[in-house]
């Protein structure tokens, strides 16, 4: 490879949109737009780059991984570039819109990872999603996982599986259990994996009672279809369910009974393993997946707790997903134009009259001296018997 | 400020949008995409980071000093935030697009700058902007400069300044005088700043031939209203004309006439010390001002060597402009939607379906069951009398 060649390399997982692609997007764009809109969402568009405490305020260790970052040269302090824009948003309801009353807000926008999102995967997303703040009920639950399926559907996105998941049956438990900070993050990381015979070697080493030890292992096989996981959970846990875990697993009921109704192309499964990657989450988790797709296709949840690192803790659920993998499924056709070609003669006032009135009518013309061979339509001068100076010719495609 | 109050702050110059923005953004987002397209100019979206090899093709010291830079884990390789979009327009024209046709680009995104542009200046504006590949002709400069302003016109921006410049004529100056490279850069400087006394010191110190230096000096008053100084310039630099000149000042002349015919609210003005900052310039420039902004509000001009960094050089000639300063000037109105408020009753068939019916028809529903004190537009259960079970009460603002 030649150093002239060498510059046009993109870094792995870096990529650029070219025209076929960001006509689609763009259609995708306003349509899911659009659906935000009516459900009472409002677009906010947060930074690409802030303080690198702002931006992994309440994440996790995978966050801040993923987070690049560098020296503000104007400041001296760290800037890192968004990888998730959830906090980004979070911060915004804290800040800079200060009211006690419910919001609801949206955000489209490119976040860069430091690493491949999964296998092959990008590192510049296309972040889509939505935060409903102020809602601590099941209705918050709803309204977000109602929307992100309706979202979903209308990209195209047909049969998919929904995961339930919850944490505080794992928080809970813990707690419950006495475990360390460090030998809960240990178990989280294994039941996560569900790599069930390392939790069960982790949770001999710490001495635990015999059911909460049973208990937290319970968690590594409790998913499957919700109806029967989450019989099985109330059984296999009822020694140590408290009042928190109870109402976490009738949350996980009512969610799934009501979603299995409205959505009949939806399969919902509850997996009580699942804890989300990026740490912040505090109650209800899910994710979508779709077949052919080695990732989720979306996900979200609640995260009750982070506002408070701006001052201002109040209950907080949302989902996001990539608008570049729901593109795969967004069979709605975007052709390129069709161009009208006009000589390029900027003196000629009918001539520039004529583009300016197709243009205005939502034509493409494109004014040049060497139009495309085999181009059909075109404006060409016209004659003294014709009434309008120039006139279109060989314009098959439209009326 | 509290360590919980500091994590709000943003870097100094960069911004968040908040909703009453956003509406009116992506409305005029919308408005400047279609003037593109009818225009003949397909959307391509380059990547937030490249490696920095890449980025900064062509480009001067100003614009590597505006480019944040990071280490890419992945490759540890540099990478940099891009400043500023057109060398990554000219990348995907040479590599990802090949063809000898003319090529018409477009492109909207938020760029990182290190330094705040100007005086209280943005570190993140949102560029917009138009490329064009493939004429080399007067036409071709036509056509940016006509899409230019009536870009900027549709956006509201009404009387205008346009400064025509064109670089061969210090380039011609400068290499038919003999100045070394340091010396040209050292004169370049001090012209863009039109510091004629430091620049008749640094000639003088050159020992060049009268008419040179004579010459060089007359570039730095050489800047009004354009037929006057046209004028002039065709008296003063008479002497050292030579055929690239004759042909710069022939194409401003050109350029400067037609554009003052076709849009009388401009006025068109010659600035021969006008060279542009980020170098990579090569034939004419121009740059679009408006009362009350301290900077242009949009600029570009001639690049034709660029793309020969990345293996393939041809014409090509463009401007950008921040859709954040367009924004101060378009008043059309982007209102919040009126919202009518519904009770978050997910498991109300009759409900759920009325809801919907109404965000299809574009209407705006707020699901919950706290809805805001003054709300009048709501849907509330129907009597027995009712032939539908929810109605929808108090919406005086649409039919």
């Amino acid at each position: 490879m030649s150093h002239k060649t060498s510059r046009w390399a993109l870094p792995a997982g870096i990529d650029e949109l070219l025209p076929d692609q960001t006509r689609r997007i763009e259609r995708l764009r306003a349509v899911l737009l659009r659906r935000f809109e009516v459900a009472g969402y409002d677009l906010v568009v947060p930074p690409l780059v802030e303080f690198v405490d702002s931006l992994l305020v309440g994440a996790g260790e995978a966050l801040t991984l993923d987070t690049l970052k560098m020296t503000d040269g104007l400041t001296g302090r760290q800037l890192g570039l968004r990888a998730d824009m959830t906090p980004q948003i979070a911060r915004i309801d804290a800040h800079s819109m200060k009211t006690e009353a419910e919001r609801r807000l949206c955000y489209i926008g490119t976040v860069v990872r430091a690493r491949p999102d999964g296998f092959g995967g990008s590192r510049t997303p296309m972040q889509l999603g939505a935060e409903l703040y102020g809602v601590a009920e099941v209705e918050g639950d709803l309204e977000i996982i109602t929307l992100m399926l309706d979202l979903l559907q209308t990209a195209g996105v047909d049969a998919l599986v929904l995961d339930l998941g919850h944490v505080d049956l794992f928080g809970e438990l813990a707690a419950a259990a006495g475990l360390s900070e460090h030998a809960e993050d240990a178990v989280r990381d294994a039941l996560q994996r569900k790599a069930a015979t390392e939790m069960d070697g982790l949770l001999a080493d710490l001495d635990l009672a015999t059911e909460y030890r049973q208990g937290l292992l319970a968690l590594c096989d409790l998913h499957g279809a919700w109806a029967e996981t989450l019989a099985e959970a109330e059984a296999r846990l009822r020694p140590v369910l408290n009042e928190a875990m109870k109402q976490a697993l009738a949350r996980l009921r009512m969610i799934a009974e009501l979603i299995e109704r409205r959505f009949p192309v939806v399969t919902v499964l509850i997996d009580l393993s699942e804890l989300h990657g990026y740490h912040y989450q505090t109650g209800l988790v899910f994710a979508a997946y779709v077949e052919g797709l080695g990732r989720e296709i979306a996900r979200g949840g609640r995260y009750d707790d982070i506002g408070e690192a701006f001052g201002r803790a109040r209950p907080a659920t949302g989902f996001s997903t990539d608008v570049r993998d729901l593109l795969r499924f967004f069979t709605a056709d975007a052709p390129a134009p069709v161009a009208i070609y006009a000589p390029a003669r900027y003196d000629d006032e009918a001539l520039m009259r004529e583009v300016a009135r197709l243009r205005a009518e939502g034509r493409r013309v494109v004014m040049t001296n060497r139009p495309p061979e085999g181009a059909a339509a075109r404006l060409v001068p016209g004659t003294e018997a014709t009434q309008n100076l120039w006139q279109l010719v060989g314009d098959t495609n439209h009326g």
